[in-house]
C-alpha cells in the first residue's frame, strides 16, 4: 500500500512529480546521491508507436494497449501513428455479410493519421486482429508489414494480429502466441512460426505477440515495465486507474485449456 | 467444458447456430417440446446504443463495453450511435496542456454518427469517463443527458462517466458507483446520489454504473446476461473469443480497499 502522500499526488494524475518527490525525500538520507540510472532505458525507449487499422480490425486490440500506452504518454513524450490504406476512417465492419447476420450497425470508425504509403518513422508497430485476420484483402498490409519489419525496435501483434503478422513472413523462426479461440486457423498461417501455448504473451527478442484480445492489456503493461524507466510504478498506477488486475505470469492462460490448445515445447 | 462439437462451431463465431443445434438435440429427448420463453427478453432487450462521445473522453471506456456489445451484435440486431457536438471526428486530447506534461500525440479521434442536436432514438445511453468528467465544458452534453434520459431504457456509465451523469443530476437518489481512485473528486459532483462502495458496478433500475475503465467490460457482459434471451451463453461465449475472465460479483472490488475508499452502506 503507498503511502497517502503518494496516493494523493497519484489521483492528480501525477506520478512522475510523485516519483521526483519521493526522490527528493530519499536522496539526502543517502548522501545526497542521486542513484545512477541502471541502463539507457530512457534512452532507447521506444517512442514512436504505429497502431495498423486493417478493414475488420477488433477496436478493444487497438485500444486497450493504447489506453495503457496513452497512461505512459502522460509520464514521457510518446508519439501515435494510426496506419490505414487512405486516410478514410477506417471500417471495423466486416467485409462479408455472414459475418453479420442480423444485420446490426455497430461498427464505429477511427480516423487514420497516416497511410502506409507515407511510410512514418515509428519504432514500434502494433498489430490487432479480429475479422481482419480472416480476410482475404490483406496484400496492402502485409506489403507495409514487410516493408516495415526490418526498421522495427518492437513489433507487437494482439490476438489474431499474429494471423496478419504471420501471413506476412514475420514471425517466421520466432516464438509467438496468438488467441487460443481461434488456434488452428491461426497457426496454420504461419507454419515456420514457433507457437506457444499456454501463454498469455510470448516476448522473443523484438517480436512481442499476446494471446486474445484482452491480452493485449496485460502485454502493453509489461511492455511499459521492462522498457521505460520507471515503467514499474507508471505502470502499477495506471493499472490502478484503470481498476485493471494485472497478469503478471506471461505462462498464466486458463484459455489454451479451455480451447483444447496442446502444450507447446 | 463444452463438448467438442461446440467448440468448433464457438470457432467460427456461430454461438446462435450451437445453441439451436444443441436445442434440435435437447427437444426430441424431452418429448419435442420447445421450452416456452420465460419471458418477454427478446421483445424488451434494449437494441439501440447511443455512445456519448466528450471532448478528452478515456477510449477503453468506450471501446471496452463497445466491443462486448458488437460481439452481442453478432447475435441479435443491434444499432450504434456515436454522439457527440459536432460530425467532426471527436478528440480524446486534454484541452489542458497540463494534463499532457510530456507533449505527447497519443490522442486517437473517433467519428461521430449524430450530433446531440440530431437526438436520434436510443434506448441506452452509454456515458464514458477520462479527462472528460473534469472538464469545466461539458454545458452540451450535460443538456442532452437531462433532456435524453427519461426516454431511456437504461443509462450507463463507465468511470468517472458517473461524475458526467451526475452533473446532469440524473443519478440523484440512485445508488450509484465511479472510479475509486477518482472518488472524492467524482462523489463530490453529485451530494444526492447514493454512492455504493466496494463494488465492481452498480445496478439500480435503469440505472447502471460501473468502477474504473475496465469495470465497464464487466458491466457489459452482466448487461447482456440479464438482458439479452441466450445472454448467458452469448456472454461466455464473447469472453472465451475475448480471453476475459468476466468478474461476475458486483462487489468484488479490491480497488476499493486499494485507495482507502470507506465501505458504504
Amino acid at each position: 500500500m503507498a503511502p497517502r502522500s503518494i496516493l494523493f499526488l497519484h489521483r492528480k494524475f501525477s506520478v512522475a512529480s510523485a516519483l521526483l518527490f519521493s526522490l527528493s525525500l530519499i536522496s539526502p538520507a543517502v548522501g545526497g546521491a542521486i542513484p545512477p540510472r541502471s541502463d539507457s532505458k530512457s534512452c532507447n525507449s521506444p517512442r514512436r508507436f504505429g497502431f495498423l487499422l486493417p478493414r475488420s480490425f477488433s477496436v478493444l486490440d487497438v485500444f486497450g494497449p493504447l489506453e495503457v500506452l496513452q497512461a505512459l504518454s502522460r509520464q514521457t513524450h510518446l508519439e501515435l501513428a494510426l496506419l490505414s490504406r487512405t486516410l478514410d476512417p477506417a471500417s471495423t465492419a466486416p467485409v462479408a455479410a455472414g459475418m453479420n447476420k442480423f444485420n446490426s450497425s455497430f461498427y464505429p470508425t477511427v480516423v487514420p493519421t497516416y497511410t502506409y504509403a507515407d511510410d512514418p518513422p515509428i519504432d514500434v508497430l502494433v498489430i490487432p486482429g479480429g475479422a481482419a485476420a480472416r480476410s482475404p484483402d490483406l496484400g496492402p498490409e502485409i506489403d507495409y508489414i514487410k516493408k516495415v519489419f526490418p526498421k522495427l525496435q518492437y513489433l507487437i501483434t494482439i490476438c489474431t494480429g499474429a494471423g496478419i503478422a504471420a501471413q506476412a513472413g514475420v514471425l517466421d523462426g520466432h516464438r509467438a502466441t496468438t488467441n487460443k479461440a481461434a488456434w488452428a486457423s491461426m497457426t496454420a498461417m504461419g507454419p515456420e512460426v514457433k507457437w506457444v501455448s499456454p501463454a498469455r504473451w510470448v516476448e522473443d527478442g523484438k517480436v512481442w505477440t499476446s494471446s486474445g484480445v484482452t491480452a493485449g492489456i496485460d502485454l502493453a503493461f509489461e511492455f511499459i515495465k521492462q522498457k521505460y524507466e520507471n515503467g514499474t510504478a507508471i505502470a502499477e498506477s495506471a493499472a490502478g486507474s484503470l481498476e485493471h488486475t494485472i497478469i503478471t505470469d506471461w505462462r498464466d492462460d486458463p484459455w489454451s485449456a479451455r480451447f483444447n490448445v496442446p502444450v507447446s515445447n
